[in-house]
């Protein structure tokens, strides 16, 4: 098989971390694989760099602090070479650019155009292993980029579908994707399998294990990912476009988020352009409105709620508040304190009784819905955050989670 | 003017050190240049990425190497870019690749084959400061390479010639090149003034100050090169092809080397190659033997002696025993704790008196002269170590190096 192994900061965190990484690409040859290794910087490389950056400007421009950060990944990435030179395995690092990841120019947040892997693939050939470093590319002009939140899973999936890989695997410090948090619900159990579409609403809801972009990469080029601990040898999960019925379960894990705030937009005049009005602002200054929630109007007038992390409040408030006068709406309410609790599975869809059976596990454990919200595969709930633990316990039981098939060992 | 400025790692070993290099280059600008900045690695960066490289592999590939150490240069540029563009001086970070560098395969010590420095000069004529990487390049396959020692200061004469520059400045930690070492001749003077020559001649056999192949392409080119401090305003010392006559005196300065030991092959056979038996092995063993002195031989016979670094001493001796042996050498005999002294000016050349000045001073000094060694421009004496400093001082009188005229201010 051709594998894209890709190694999170934590994963490199230091030199006797990088030799463990080294003896497991090591294994994964020696059992007869090919290997292409997609590595991080170092654990907090990048945060010191940037906190260099802060020192010598008030605002670092964004192109040049993506030619500062990439520096995290390019001293990983020979570092782990020479580490699998040491044990006797040819190997190769390579910079993003030189493994062919071409970017748009948008410095800082740049996307992945194409990837041109020809220097991956002659080291393949010549029996070497390539050491790419993640997270950065160029543009057509030679300027280096980097690819933002999650840039190195992106890289690492982005590269599998190039070379038609079997299998990128995302090597982390947890052992795979849970049924819940397990800080939270003891008996969360590790799921084998999950679709593509219910990773996406598993990271989007609190699971921060990968970033979503990466996943939508997998799932739009049917590249299979396997989330799994970089500490042990066992599975983790594997995100696949269909999951083996006989692990099916209609709901597959329930996500979490604990930092909510939300906004309500009051005495909304019934017309086509206000939602636009009062989101435009917020999309400009780059604020995320999350759960949006508009019931139907009574008397030409309705009320529109949405959701924003609780850091992202206040500049919410001052920017929805004009908004709301212009297209004359009554006034803006909002609280914050509040958590997200979603039930996400594909086979919902189509299955009678899931929402009831939510809502009636939520009020015999004594929780208060402020908010719902669904889609396909996730029903989603905001509730109060005291009682957002208490809510995904209650969860996890009444959907028999800690009931799942555990992955094959 | 359009002058190219070099600033090494000390110079740029903290953001408030950036700080002050920024305010530098602000300055040189705002009195109405054009100004190219070339950079070194933040102080230790260097060695602490070469220590995590020891840490995973016991022989790092030179090329994984390279990869890694010109991280050092890479991270300082645009720390000093964005810094500019914090003082509202437009600028951008360029590495190696990126300036142009174009180098030789060989890892760890390429040679600078061709500066195409397009993207410099565009960045020149939109009115912003490029700040290249130092020490890095790129060879015609985009394979990264770092220079080898004195990199940074390769980079900056080399662009400088290409740009056709006014100068290179090497921005320093010392104000310039001195008549002798202060440490030891407390009356040391700056010299306004050398040649590229005695620059080589006052390097090599000592004053530490900037690597003889940047000189070596100032002098190809034409650069005239300008080494000064960092930390004041002061002129520093213009190294040119010819010294203004005023400021003329036959010996410019006395450098010393204090880590020197001699090697003596016994009764060599005087026949052809004998030489070349002795030496091939520890150039074979990147041994450089320094000062070479063959007397005229008596009954066809001679003795052979050269000196070399003390640390390197045990390996040469192991080398030059066999060769010895196979030549039909009487022996090899050693000695270490010795010292090089030598007066250094082009002046020298076809004057008279200069050598038995020298051996006079040293004479009523009380100093015994071991080995004499003489080139066009230098003269040099090999003597015990502990009268070195003594042996400096009296050389620095007898040729009222004091009374050096001072740059002017």
């Amino acid at each position: 098989m051709l594998i894209v192994q890709k190694y999170g900061g934590t994963s490199v965190g230091s030199a006797a971390r990088i030799r463990r990484c080294c003896r497991r690409i090591a294994q994964t040859v020696a059992a007869g694989h090919q290997v292409v290794a997609v590595v991080s910087a170092m654990g907090r490389t990048t945060d010191r760099l940037i906190g260099l950056a802060h020192q010598v400007s008030s605002a670092p421009p964004a192109r040049e602090l993506d030619m500062l950060v990439a520096n995290g990944e390019t001293i990983t990435a020979p570092l782990v070479a020479m580490c699998l030179q040491d044990r006797g395995l040819p190997a190769v690092s390579l910079s993003g650019p030189q493994a062919g990841v071409l970017t748009s120019n948008h410095h800082s947040r740049a996307r992945i155009q194409e990837v041109r892997p020809t220097r991956v693939l002659e080291a393949l050939d010549q029996g070497r292993v390539p050491v790419v470093a993640g997270f950065q590319g160029a543009t057509e002009d030679f300027e280096i980029t980097t690819l933002g939140r999650g840039g190195s899973d992106t890289t690492a999936v982005a590269l599998a579908a190039a070379l038609g890989a079997d299998v990128c695997e995302i090597l982390t410090d947890v052992d795979g994707i849970m049924t819940a948090d397990p800080r939270v619900v003891p008996e969360a159990r590790l799921l084998g399998h999950v679709t593509y579409e219910e990773m996406l609403e598993l990271a989007s809801v609190g699971a921060k294990v990968m970033h979503p972009r990466a996943v939508e990469i997998g799932e739009l080029y049917g590249v299979p990912i396997h989330v799994r601990s970089s500490f042990h040898p066992r599975p983790g999960t594997m995100i696949v476009s269909q999951v083996p019925m006989e692990n099916r379960k209609r709901v597959r894990g329930v996500a979490q988020d604990l930092d909510v705030a939300k906004v309500t937009v009051l005495g909304v005049p019934d017309r086509p352009g206000v939602a636009a009005a009062v989101f435009e602002p917020l999309a400009e200054a780059q604020i995320s409105a999350d759960v949006i929630v508009q019931n139907v109007s009574t008397q030409g007038h309705t009320d529109l709620t949405f959701t924003v992390a609780e850091a992202d409040l206040e500049r919410s408030l001052a920017l929805v508040g004009p908004a709301a006068a212009r297209v004359g709406a009554a006034g803006v309410s909002h609280s914050a304190g509040l958590a997200k609790v979603s039930i996400v599975g594909t086979g919902m869809l189509g299955t009678p009784g899931i929402a009831s059976r939510m809502f009636r596990a939520l009020a015999d454990a004594g929780i208060n819905i402020e908010m719902i919200s669904t889609s396909e595969i996730r029903i989603t709930c905001i509730v109060e955050r005291g009682g957002a633990a208490a809510a995904v316990r209650a969860l996890h039981r009444a959907f028999e989670l800690d009931q799942v098939a555990l992955a094959p060992a």
